[in-house]
């Protein structure tokens, strides 16, 4: 044992950015201490996936644990940071516990905000943990069993309609899924309804889709989107939501299930910083991702708020990967050079942009790389590929691969489960005036 | 459509009986309805995989309304019934819905018995749920967890020690999941704690595991279960359950995790019949598995007390599935013939004995066929390829084959996922004195 006292580097989150900035410091001469609230890195980017019963939660998951056991100066600790302390150089927790840092990475992720109305959540769910996704999958199809019993045609409509608030990937991604699970999955499964009536409402405050990408690319996406048979509404400012519908402006628009994709909100313990944050709660780091000020404190991922080359670096995965990548390389030589000499100047961080990349739905996608726009089969094939690859494990790129083979060849969606306390969901679709039993179908019987 | 009124069969319970009982009402001139509280049926025999981690819940799970779209004749509601009304013909929700009949099959199933301590259910959780399975995944993952930062070395050994109570199938499967999982899955994982030390002891009042065996086969499986570290206490009699551990007799074992997989409670809505119940509530049916007195309605799988060539009949997925089909056939024969003359007398239900298997571990099982035992290799064979054939979709006997071809060459369990309210859980653990960052472990850090 090392009776010298290592240096401590402690990253706060699993993530993206957490995960490399770890595993960037492999080999180094360091105490590394990997905390996150989840025992699993989640792959976000095909979440959606999940929340639309194409894939199983394992699918997307790896335990932190698996990932960094063969990276013996690094440790997983199951929990939850609420405050870090920069004076004391220690990471709090609720319960008065307190980890001590020499370097900090804070790259605890982000988000979506409900513009100052988070009574809105629990009526239209967001899609940033495997539990939301488990949640918005058994409203779905949930959906599709209350209009099945549904007494009135006013109330069949509503429950066959679905607003999702946001027009970015997820957003997109979203609309598309639950139309080819409305229009192919379940066409057959039901008895009184026609799942192809569903109507799918993606609304969005801008005046285009998918703004990451350019105005052509946007104006495709709406067309795709159409042509499936989503409706899309640009330009609509949501300004309540209830139970039974979303109003857009003075508009109410009756829809039994609304799904929340819009806003950025940065983990809230960036605040216990006590340095600039942006409004949406992002740190506001320097060129090298450092906390103002704090030369061994660094924040990367959805967390940052930094430019490169004159433009704000976006919140997405490749954007996170760089930064936790470049944090990891940077303490690890700084480590290795402090024996030696004194620190030399830092290069700032640069984000290469490797393009952008949104689904839509089987066939279906939009890719902008290096100035190249694409979009069809050919960008939904990058798509595919981009995403496998960067899928943690082989095991599940292979599982992946293999969901999405099934689900080409046969529309289907093989994780149609509605789980949970099933008799509440039960017991609120008979709130809804559900009538189950009450009014059952004729149903097609062979003659005799 | 059709102007007279079809005859109506309503099934309650999509499990092995009730889902087999319906697909054997193909083509009959019936207005069948399949009702289950779950949108799913669950392929039971492998749910103890979900719960070990080596499945996910959607692979072993099948929507129903998919199993059933090409069959015409039957609808599936999802609602959970709570009792019979004979006298009318009757099926009746909580809510005083009722659904009516002219034919009825009950096929609720069973699940596990406290003995009169149903306060120990919160405590040891049985395993008949994708919920269950779920929670009984995150036990197990969070004992180590907590394990990892125990103060104390006592604390330590209580949260690596495993009892499992009932040594049926399912307590020798959990058993030697468990202890694959430490033994071997998680061995690198944790920089705290040697997870080879794990215990995992299996209770059974009985003298000897899994009855349904000979006890040559009992004795194969505890002298494997032991190999492999199981500790295996016979004639054990539970006197009470804690969250510090278990009490034997007089003598207290301290264990964090207790899992439950005795005794066996048939689902109440028998008890709504008002006729002859066994003990453990399933109904003492007639020879062709009707209710006495009550030729049209039909009590089949685990809620079912019936005697075929002298012997009870098990409560297992074939026998499920032999009175489903057995009762579907009678159901379509005798609607058939309405029409052309009376009925004729009916045939009683013949239990057809195919043989009994359980798994242990890798290629580690037992089994019985015909007279024949075999252990071993060969058992594990046999077992896996009957839970294999017997999946009710091909693409999940795919994805159960390619996880399972997986875990035999990694020795891995992928679906590692703590879910559910996580900061509950970590909560949990601190009112445990786990002491998450106060006692951090020496690395193993490179030299310079």
């Amino acid at each position: 044992m090392n009776a010298e006292r290592l240096p401590r580097v402690v990253i706060v989150g699993g993530g993206f950015g957490g995960l490399t900035a770890a595993q960037a410091l492999k080999g180094a001469r360091a105490d590394v201490t990997l905390i996150d609230r989840r025992n699993f890195h989640l792959f976000q980017p095909l979440l959606y996936q999940v929340a639309t019963a194409g894939l199983s939660p394992a699918d997307i998951a790896s335990p932190l644990r698996h990932v960094l056991r063969k990276q013996k100066n690094c440790r997983v600790v199951l929990a939850e940071p609420i405050a870090v302390d920069l004076e004391k150089r220690q990471v709090k927790f609720a319960d008065g516990v307190v980890i001590e840092y020499d370097w900090l990475v804070l790259a605890a992720g982000a988000t979506h905000s409900y513009f100052g109305h988070d009574e809105w959540e629990t009526i239209a769910p967001g899609l940033k943990s495997i539990e939301d996704a488990t949640e918005i999958r058994t409203r779905i199809l949930l959906a599709f069993e209350s209009a099945e019993y549904e007494g009135s045609e006013e109330a069949r409509r509503a429950a066959l309609t679905f607003a999702i608030v946001g027009g970015g990937a997820t957003g997109v991604e979203l609309a598309g899924s639950i139309m080819e699970i409305a229009a192919k999955t379940v066409v057959q499964d039901f008895r009184n309804i026609d799942t192809t009536t569903t109507r799918v409402i993606l609304f969005d405050g801008n005046d285009r889709l998918l703004t990451a990408f350019s105005p052509e690319s946007s104006e495709r996406a709406k067309r795709t989107l159409e042509a499936m048979g989503v409706e899309v509404r640009l330009k609509a400012f949501v300004t309540n939501v209830t139970r039974d519908g979303i109003y857009v402006g003075d508009e109410f628009v009756a829809a039994r299930s609304v799904l929340w994709a819009a806003g950025v909100r940065a983990n809230p313990i960036g605040m216990s910083l006590g340095v600039p944050l942006e409004k949406s709660g992002q740190v506001k780091v320097e060129p090298d991702l450092t906390v103002p000020g704090q030369p061994q404190v660094f924040v990367v991922g959805d967390m940052a708020s930094v430019t490169s080359a004159g433009k704000r670096v976006p919140g997405v995965a490749p954007a996170a990967i760089q930064m936790g990548r470049y944090v990891g390389k940077l303490i690890k030589g700084e480590l290795a050079q402090a024996s030696h000499r004194a620190n030399v100047a830092r290069k700032p961080f640069v984000y290469w942009d490797k393009g952008s990349l949104a689904t839509i739905g089987k066939a279906k996608a939009v890719a902008e790389i290096g100035g190249f726009k694409f979009s069809g089969y050919f960008a939904w094939l990058i798509w595919s590929l981009v995403h496998i690859m960067f899928l943690i494990s082989f095991r599940n790129r292979l599982i992946v691969m293999f969901n999405w083979a099934w689900g080409w060849f046969f529309f289907s969606k093989s994780a149609r489960l509605i789980t949970g306390d099933s008799q509440m969901r039960i017991d609120e679709m008979k709130a809804n005036e559900v009538v189950i039993g009450r009014e059952l179908s004729k149903l097609e019987v062979p003659r005799p």
